[in-house]
């Protein structure tokens, strides 16, 4: 008997119509002999709903109540699709995520799994109901605190729980039918990918490909699981995350990833002392800041600029805190540009094929797009744009590499 | 350091702004230095919007799940007032009935309070905080799932903690002053009691007085909690339930309750044979079906008409059920009806006070009011008119024991 653990998002469960509809495709699992376990987020708009209404209490809730405020979200969907099964005579029991043995640590809004104790679960497949977790949620070791563990938790709640049970697979159902070479909204001829190696879809994960949370996909990863990314508006096959050795036949590039959320930050003639750098980025650093791409000038005259990208949420804050620094390290000054869009190329393939990033920077320049800033892993490339060039830069880089053909495969 | 519970309904925390009047009131009880313990109801509509998604769902959910379906109510509503405490600089934890220890048996949607094991309330009371608990829900003893304690229920979780805390007294805020001689809707010089006693109370409750769940006051009988019944809307006193000894001085009536939730049933000519209406009533106790008052006419010529009152919402599965009896054991017919109303006179004082009943009957008499049934409690007399002398019927007992004026007290 082979254990199945499915995760539908709040898309799928967006209304009472959509949620009957998971419940027959859950029904259809139970039925054809599988134990199966669901993991639901809450319901379409819900979460944002809830937030308004933290917001309406107060401008920063403190982050234990807004956990148990959140987790209100699935506890909701998970009992009505309990009920749903239930008129399909499918014996179903949802469980909230303390009650799934799902413990965290105690960062509230951002918790990380420590350890799944599954026994309720267990017990529940073992007397022959399928069985519901709330996503998104678990309960913190220390203070026995409810907790979340951020947006797109509900991916990494259904990861955990296939490794914690040694599901055969883990599906994770979505309004898309898979990943794609490019997002299909920017690049009409992008192609649905039969599958990504756990390390690509880390990379196009990180870089703004909405599909599966990163730490789903480090999950999948560091614990062999076999992730199945498909709609839950269709029967098709979708797409499957797979370790590279599972892969006999890899693409060489295999997807286009883009990302706005991001701002760039330019520190003007920092002078090139030993120090100097260090101190601007523990100041963002202790801010609790996350840098992302760093570019560094070659220095001319004992001064260079110093470039970065943020959060765009953080723009402002990052832009704050260097300003009042520039002064004390020497800078001239700080110049913010919250126009930008970050455009990545991924794929296993570059290892082993030199010269990616050549054709890559090529095309761009054949579109007349002009790159501001560049950084690189072994299987990605990444460049800043203009973000009103943003999507010219997808079609450009996802046309040069072909990608809308038939795959090109490497042995 | 005083212990002090409340418990604010739905009403009083129904919107944004009388959610932050609560927290308001909450912050100058722990200011005043009491340890404060606060139970909450879901906001307004919510349980029942949330009823109406269960609906849509399931014609009979299933009660486990109902109960993880209605809970999320109180989440919400604790989550949002610790927020609103937290901008007031009060430090608040809130807990699920789970969290708060609140054990109950398994029976979904109308579970009892086993036993509380408060171990992280008077922690985090002892911590500083103020504590805010989900009214209306537990945890079963045996399963470990999610009860609730049916409607209402909060009342109880209030009075059953403040038991358990030992709490100095237990305050139950709701949308009304205190508790009235008869409801000021139907009788516009109804007055509030400053006082009654438990037994009066779990009259009027039980007699429909809404104030109150009538399982609430036995608790608070039972274990001796002093229950101050009060306003959200004012800092005026309301009125206190307190034992019997502890009222110096009597008043022989404390109130008319009225109640138009039932139906009335008779069966007819039921052939005068011992056995005959133990059938009948096993027949109804077996479908789960509880009766309230229960008449039987003198028989005459070896027949006679049984009478009895159901809930409303049961009067037409009892017809069925007595329909389908009503050939084997030999009556003509059975009779239903729903336009009927119950109205109450209670008073610890008809005790040591003849002639209560006979001044009563000969009221409703002046009145041109029929009564179509009696029962009585040693502290209690309850007649069932037609619906449509409802009202009217309130009033001219109301008048007859002069419950408008200043109280009649006995020693």
């Amino acid at each position: 008997m082979a254990i199945v653990v499915q995760k539908y998002g709040g898309t799928s469960v967006g209304d009472v119509t959509r949620m009957k509809r998971v419940a027959d495709r859950v029904a259809q699992t139970h039925r054809a002999g599988n134990q199966t376990v669901v993991v639901v987020s809450a319901m379409g708009d819900t979460t944002d709903e809830l937030l308004t209404m933290a917001d309406k209490m107060s401008a920063l809730p403190p982050g234990r109540e807004l956990d148990m405020l959140l987790t209100a979200g699935e506890r909701i969907s998970m009992a009505l699709l309990a009920m749903a099964l239930d008129t399909l005579d499918v014996p179903a029991k949802s469980f909230t995520g303390s009650q799934a043995g799902i413990i965290t640590d105690g960062f509230h809004g951002k918790a990380r799994i420590r350890e799944i104790t599954p026994g309720r679960i267990t017990a529940a497949l073992d007397e022959g109901n399928v069985v519901i977790v709330a996503g998104f949620q678990g309960v913190s070791h220390d203070t026995k605190d409810v907790t979340t563990l951020g947006r797109g938790g509900s991916d990494t709640t259904a990861v955990a729980l296939a490794a914690a049970l040694g599901a055969d697979v883990c599906e994770i159902y979505t309004d898309v039918d898979g990943v794609y070479t490019a997002d299909p909204r920017v690049v009409p001829n992008a192609r649905k990918q039969d599958r990504v190696t756990f390390e690509e879809m880390l990379e196009l994960s990180a870089q703004g490909a909405g599909v599966l949370q990163v730490r789903s996909v480090e999950f999948g990863r560091n614990h062999g699981v076999k992730i199945h990314v498909r709609s839950s508006f269709s029967y098709q096959q979708g797409t499957w995350v797979l370790p590279e050795e599972d892969i006999m036949e890899n693409a060489i590039i295999s997807g286009v990833a883009h990302d706005t959320d991001d701002a760039k930050v330019t520190v003007q003639q920092v002078p090139d002392k030993p120090g100097v750098a260090a101190r601007l980025f523990s100041a963002l650093a202790d801010a609790n800041i996350n840098l992302d791409m760093i570019v560094q000038n070659v220095s001319a005259a004992g001064a260079t600029d110093i470039s970065f990208t943020v959060p765009r949420a953080e723009a402002q804050r990052s832009h704050r805190l260097l300003a009042e620094l520039a002064d004390d390290v020497g800078a001239v000054g700080v110049e913010l540009d919250d126009k930008v869009a970050k455009v990545s190329l991924v794929g296993a393939g570059m290892k082993t094929h030199p010269g990616i990033a050549a054709r890559m920077f090529q095309a761009l320049s054949d579109a007349g797009i002009n790159i501001e800033m560049i950084s690189t892993s072994t299987i990605r490339i990444s460049v800043v744009v203009a973000d009103s060039d943003m999507a010219e830069a997808v079609r450009a880089v996802h046309d040069e590499f072909r990608l809308g053909d038939a795959p090109v495969e490497v042995a």
